[in-house]
């Protein structure tokens, strides 16, 4: 019997139909993105290729924008939202717009072309985390900024158009509304129950265990009750925190661990497919960090999205998270 | 510089990012779902490689489930929800799920494997417009379904996994949360103005003109002023109706034409992309029917959808309604 269950932050509901349940080599395999080293923009040596740098972890004797580096950020050549400008807001009869305000930057994670994230060693992995922290710090300076969004997509069919390993950071001057419904969703549940969502799932997560996949000292990731997608896959931190940038050097070592570890995991298990990630934290100047708690999403693309899903927002997923988190945790 | 845009309806920004503007052609080519007539269960003569019919157009010496069909409603073989069972609600600790009760029924538009919808005659296009209804009338009777859903999913892109032509039909046991958000949108604007917002957006379009595609005596068809996708089309009707079911045969008449010219443009503007369309309709037994106005939303499948747009609700897209309008009109 299909079940629905419903997203118990901002109240989507989900199907999960496991008749028959999609497991690993039963999807489709997608392509993701060609190896294009000859011409990529981010290998070293390549620097000459980007915008220049905004900053970069490098050795001490190398210069900006010359080789030497280990991360580095670039304004991105075709960004979404542009810096120059004022903030606008104009009516066009009865609709609203606004001039496109933002910050768009690449983060290169390595400058092996061949690397991605789960090849990194610890310690690179979390020079990679510093410039996550260091960027996002910095654009959430910025008062005209209201949200700063850090996101990958890996493989081209989750949107990764190169294949070199990056992330991307926008800086948004709004809150975009998933965001909102997920930060109200959190806000209406600690004002009934005085208790952070987040924090109660991992509870139950923990009570239930069927959909924990991996946990360390700090960090536990698993696969949500009533997901969106097969084999999502979620990582949060163990103890309550609503602002990404202030987590300890401890905490950060074990992030990279757990981030290595189920990047891996998805990679093997679902044969490298193409996957997105996206950082969910709070706005700037969040006046209720008691109620929200950072965390990780990580969507595997495994399947297409249909006409269904965009037209209701009712997610039709053909794996249970138990039977994902299975997956993952027994390879 | 790009643009953020308000949808007016439920609130969700986006960009509109022209720097360059994708027009035809810059699109990547996707496939679309590949022929496979031999094995196709859709196909006239192999009725019994479906589930036995629930209704059809057929002449009248013909019986059902052999051939002399125009149009066919079947249950999905392999449907995301079961008709059969208790509708029943359990916590799971924390979390809530229902048996996943609801109807999942494929309409087969044609009996020939080669034609897509503008390939029909008029008459037989208005054919699967009662078929529509029909089903969608005789669903909404049973008071256990809360929404019935009709779209169409057509190219693999677009979860198209069968290239016959046909829609599908779900019967829902609530009302998903995109729907309820439209409904929510809809029904503030009229609390506050006493006017539909969807009689306002089509009375905007008329003076903004550049948006409209093509109109006909019952029907518009315009670019929304802050799609989510490149090339997004809806088709409305003029007059003020929540209920799709309800549409006269003159209006009937008037959609068929109407349906037959937007998907043959989108098709030979856009090189035969994936696409998909969901018909827009009030829940059953709507108590707010002055507020809600039906219509179609028609997506084409143009670019990859990335870990940025799941992450935050934020579409950014590479075309501007008007460039997108134009494209549609002169061709």
């Amino acid at each position: 019997m299909p079940e629905l269950r419903r997203e118990p932050i901002v109240g989507r509901w989900v199907v999960i139909k496991t008749d028959p349940e999609l497991l690993p080599g039963d999807f489709e395999k997608e392509d993701h993105a060609p190896h294009r080293q000859a011409t990529c923009p981010f290998c070293a040596g390549k620097e000459n290729l980007t915008p220049p740098e905004i900053e970069a972890v490098r050795s001490e004797d190398s210069k900006p924008n010359g080789s030497g580096w280990k991360v580095r950020a670039v304004p991105n050549k075709f960004p979404a939202l542009k810096e120059e400008g004022a903030f606008e807001k104009t009516g066009i009869g009865m609709y609203d717009m606004t001039t496109g305000i933002g910050a768009h930057e690449i983060i290169i994670e390595t400058p092996d072309h061949q690397a991605q994230l789960p090849d990194l060693s610890l310690e690179d992995l979390a020079d990679v985390l510093d410039t996550y922290i260091s960027r996002a710090k910095k654009l959430a300076k910025q008062k005209r900024f209201k949200y700063i969004c850090l996101f990958k997509n890996f493989g081209e069919s989750a949107g990764g158009s190169i294949e070199h390993a990056h992330s991307q950071v926008i800086a948004l001057p709004m809150v975009p509304k998933f965001v909102v419904e997920e930060l109200e969703g959190a806000r209406n549940y600690f004002r009934y129950r005085g208790r952070c969502i987040f924090c109660d799932m991992i509870h139950q997560e923990h009570q239930d265990k069927e959909r924990i996949i991996v946990e360390n000292s700090d960090f536990l990731s698993f696969c949500p009750f009533a997901p969106r997608y097969a084999f999502e896959t979620w990582i949060i931190p163990k103890k309550h925190a609503s602002d990404f940038t202030t987590i300890s050097s401890g905490e950060k070592k074990e992030l990279a661990k757990m981030l290595k570890d189920i990047l891996g995991r998805i990679r093997k298990v679902l044969s490298n497919p193409a996957y997105n990630f996206f950082l969910h934290v709070a706005p700037n100047d969040y006046d209720s960090p008691e109620s929200y708690h950072w965390h990780i999403e990580i969507i595997p693309k495994l399947t297409h999205s249909v006409g269904f899903e965009w037209g209701t927002g009712l997610y039709i997923v053909p794996t249970s998270p138990g039977a994902a988190a299975r997956c993952l945790r027994d390879n």
